[in-house]
């Protein structure tokens, strides 16, 4: 029988949709899902393998539905790096940020609400809305891609919607949103209607500038998401995190699938947590090659967005896609994203970067000839 | 800020309501949430530990998103179960059978559709249906529990839902579905409308009876949900996945969030399975513990449901929540699941078992005193 997707009776707005998913390519050089390209250090990986083999053992029971350990462990870490005080009742953790927001628009969002984000910005933030239901605006951006905010805040006060998203560093741009315009955005969503702020920090630790969270003081619709899969270099891990009033923690239980992180998830992020020095110091090295492929990259003669984040938006491309694939012909990956004009490369190590560098000065120089 | 839920803008359908879960309590002898009793062996737990170290070792690098070693491994498992030819391209993974469910929903229930379960039966199936904006249809049961066919049809005819639940054995009750009832509802569905049948397997290793996979031939429209959490022994993985047509398994991917399934969950999952034949055999002992706690509760004097899961569900009480209490006063926990008259007892390791008979022996004679 050929029966295809369309056939079957799926929601309308799902059809003719295709999945979400960068093209996963057998290439020398991938710097084109913003990875951290550090393998874990090995005495982590004896430790994951330690503390995994310990959760095994108990594996026929339940985890624990609500991950104490780990998010106390989060909130320590939290603490320790932002300075302002967070703790247990505060974090809420999940299988991966995605995970997070679909849990807070299941509670915040959803049918007949609507959330708001900036664009370009994280498609998944739309792709989720539309999952759960929930309306998408596609809010303004200035041409430097930072954000607008006359125009934010007068789309937000026609809207009204239920929740905004801002995302800082900005993916796939790379920009960073300032604490005032935080304040500002949050102020204007609560003039508007009683609204949620979701300040989607997945790339925070690779800013120069500091975490939103002291904003979380006094803003109970403030939510802070975090994920593991960067700065710890553990995308295949997949654990995301929240940061907010206790409120909003009790709140998205009322919609998280029971023991929805599973007892080796909670055992290895553990794992990882007490290795954090080490991998903060592969932050430190990502930072200093970020900043080196925006510089160099600008010698070569490209525009680049200035960037708080491991990866680098370049361009201006008349065909940014042919770009794409020149690259990609000379071994090296980098992420169209579908901004018109522009790509994106990944901060890998030195050596991949000299590859990219490489190929992209390859491609000025065949076009200046 | 004393901030409470309701103080945040929840959606309306959220307002009061509080988290699923059953309590967990310290006591000896925990018989509620129908774990499998039998750790894992401690080979599979080296296993585990040995194939969790190798993926930690590239944990830096986003999961296989689609997982194909791992519905390979359980089209294997499925085919040689049955008997049925499962593909890969009929196998779907995600985070527990909770969040197969939930994508399920998310295809192809969602606002302005529904969905209906024959209940009593697992209530995470209406409570997913809520999480997704799916409205919800409580179908009827006979007063033994089996499915009341020619009632079940007329609720189907007058309903049109989009979703049909079949839970295979049910829970709570253990009441296995005869695979007639099952195509005698998936025929009353699809001559409603086009509607997708899940029926739920969640304890089809514990069954006298077979698997339906086999109906999957020529039925596109019937999905099997499946789970590694009671017969493999692994509750604390949170391994859910579906048998359908390869066209089901493509519009999950629709709506599933990229990258849903970690690297440490597919390697603990393949060692897992690797050691399926020794599963089988502890599920082989439970089911025999199963069949003498149907027998001596009868002998004791109780009414029991027959029973083709790992569970029994005995009764019937006056007040069952009372006489939850006082098994639990005497060191074992058991299930109020909310069906009046009755509880439900997990089939546990034979000194379990017995602890809780002793307890339940002890009510009887107070009761006759």
């Amino acid at each position: 029988m050929n029966t295809r997707i369309d056939d079957l009776p799926v929601r309308d707005e799902l059809r003719g949709k295709s999945p979400y998913g960068a093209p996963q390519l057998d290439v020398p050089v991938r710097l084109n899902t913003n990875e951290n390209p550090y393998p874990l250090p090995e005495p982590l990986v004896e430790r994951i393998a330690e503390r995994v083999r310990e959760a095994a053992r108990h594996l026929n029971r339940y985890p624990d539905r609500d991950a104490v350990e780990l998010r106390t462990r989060l909130a320590e870490y939290l603490t320790r790096t932002s300075g302002y005080e967070v703790a247990l009742a505060n974090v809420w953790a999940a299988n991966g940020s995605n995970e997070v927001i679909q849990q807070l628009l299941q509670t915040f969002g959803g049918p007949g609400r609507t959330a708001i984000g900036f664009e370009p910005s994280y498609s998944m933030h739309a792709l989720i809305a539309r999952g759960t239901g929930t309306g998408w605006i596609s809010g303004p951006r200035n041409d430097d891609f930072t954000i607008d905010l006359a125009a934010a805040r007068r789309a937000i006060a026609e809207q009204q919607p239920d929740v905004v998203f801002i995302t800082t560093p900005n993916n796939p741009t790379g920009t960073a949103v300032p604490p005032e315009t935080v304040v500002a955005l949050y102020e204007a969503a609560q003039a508007a209607k009683p609204s949620i702020v979701i300040a989607d920090e997945a790339y925070i630790e690779f800013s120069h500038g500091d975490s939103l969270l002291p904003l979380l003081q006094g803003r109970p619709h403030l939510v802070i998401s975090r994920t593991m899969s960067k700065a710890f270099g553990a995308a295949g891990l997949r654990l995301g995190y929240l940061a907010a009033h206790p409120a909003v923690v009790d709140a998205v239980q009322l919609v998280r699938l029971p023991y929805h992180l599973s007892a080796v998830t909670q055992a290895t992020a553990l794992a990882a947590l007490e290795h954090t020095d080490t991998l903060l110091g592969y932050v430190e090295q990502l930072k200093a090659e970020r900043d080196r492929l925006v510089a160099e990259l600008r010698a070569i003669g490209y525009e680049v967005t200035a960037s708080d984040a491991n990866f680098v938006q370049f361009g201006r491309f008349a065909d940014a896609h042919e770009v794409w694939q020149k690259i990609l012909d000379r071994g090296v990956l980098v992420r169209d994203n579908g901004v018109p004009g522009w790509l994106r490369v990944t901060a890998g190590t030195p050596e991949e970067n000299d590859a990219f560098l490489d190929a992209v000065r390859e491609l000025k120089k065949e076009q200046s000839a």
